[in-house]
């Protein structure tokens, strides 16, 4: 099944876009954590999102989700780890599936998270996104698990159940995880290293040999997830159109640039969701 | 007074453009003919403003008109007939009066109607938007009243009280307007024609002898309006912040091209706020 288009990501772009290819009647999926997004939640008060003064974070966030709910559309929760260019189409790889379509819109955020030195480079060579994809290929094995949101837990624990050791890295306070094979340890690390493959994590004092590294948190930098999208000091570069430097891929929201805003993010899901129909129709085989 | 900023345009850009603003706590004026946007209002069902599902084009008006008002801003109902660049800063006038601003945010929507011949050339020798401003040179004289919008007829019969003989050409149907020295001519001048000054309007089947014609319509196309403004089809170029060829002055909404969608309007308003916020903070004396 050749999809018209993936939209990554449920913040406000996300949403907008998604309601603009419905009632464009496009055959599309839409991935993310769903509840709109955890930075709209935790606002507290929003003065500037027009026709709905006042409100918080929770209450935008609401209004956004039943309003596509409304319109019978609600996201997938597999988080998105790949996207492939094959040339006029792509492939997304979500959890342990991938899926094909003609276009993408991507309304992923910011990373606030810089990669970890090494992430890129051995990126499928050992660092992995995914515990459910890849965790099978660690079994009896030492692991190193990077993990930046209590959402991924039950990941580690899977990973822990599978893998002969792992070196724990939770990156906030209050991680639930424990296991005999786990070894926790509270610092970032400075670099993944390796030859062919990753052989070891490095830190500021010392180093740890693994054979793998799973990073778990909910958004992977742009640049990573589509090799070739044209990117600049971290954000997706794209025209009025919305349009990236790859055919048929959209960016939209706070992924593509400064103001952070509620209102920049619907209209650009708006203008992005309106430029791959319109690419469709160009087309069109 | 020298102002921060002038808004022109009270549709979905030109309230997001207020909005914030206001709460960035500048200085401005805020132009338009007040309840949102006639264009806004017409629509009967809109599905895909982000939050508001299935809301009426008057519903998603007044939300935003009472967003604005319950922040205590509201627009002035006098309409800009002119923008001088005084290098540096600009000068807007609207109505009799004249107001100067550091930057410009022109939202100023979609003017279907193409100027007529010869309008741009005479503007300011013959040609007028503004009955109030200029009606009073053509006291007893014979004067051209293209009338837009029954909005605009009070402003006709103010002229034939002062002008010797009126020809007057609405462009809608019911014009309600009558007067002894009023020749109703029920078609469009191909051109409006003279030396140094306006002398005549050139019809299919004829002329008419005239000392000055007045244009009464609610946007003037903004390339009339504001002199130097880059402009492709009709629509004000601007690059993804905002951003005009001229420096202080921004453009959001359908002024600035398709999609004409409200999320957009409104992505487009904010950004526009932020880009002239940053444009003061730069200019900063």
């Amino acid at each position: 099944m050749l999809y018209d288009s993936i939209i990554i990501g449920t913040g406000p772009a996300g949403v907008s876009a998604a309601l603009n290819l419905k009632i464009l009647d496009k055959n599309f999926l839409w991935f993310g954590s769903g509840a709109s997004s955890k930075k709209v939640e935790a606002a507290e008060l929003i003065r500037n999102y027009p026709g709905l003064p006042d409100i918080s974070g929770v209450e935008l966030s609401s209004a956004l989700v039943s309003h596509a709910k409304s319109m019978g559309i609600e996201p997938r929760h597999e988080i998105v780890t790949a996207i492939y260019d094959l040339g006029g189409r792509y492939a997304v790889t979500a959890g342990t599936d991938t899926f094909e379509s003609k276009t993408i819109i991507l309304c992923t955020g910011v990373t606030t998270a810089k990669p970890i030195g090494g992430e890129e480079q051995f990126l499928g060579r050992g660092v992995s996104y995914c515990a459910t994809c890849d965790g099978f290929l660690y079994k009896g094995k030492t692991i190193g698990v990077i993990l930046f949101d209590k959402a991924f837990e039950h990941e580690a624990e899977y990973l822990a159940s599978l893998a002969g050791k792992v070196y724990l890295m939770p990156m906030y306070k209050g991680c639930g995880v424990s296991s005999e094979n786990i070894e926790v340890v509270m610092k970032m690390p400075k670099e993944i290293a390796g030859g062919m493959k990753v052989q070891k994590l490095i830190f500021a004092d010392g180093e740890r040999e693994v054979d793998g590294v799973f990073i778990l948190r909910s958004s992977v930098s742009p640049s990573i997830l589509l090799r070739g999208l044209n990117t600049d000091g971290g954000h997706i570069v794209v025209d009025r159109q919305c349009r990236t430097n790859l055919a048929g891929v959209f960016a939209a929201g706070d992924c593509t640039g400064r103001p952070y805003q509620y209102a920049k993010s619907v209209g650009e899901g708006n203008v992005a969701a309106h430029a791959a129909v319109d690419y469709l129709a160009e087309h069109r085989e």
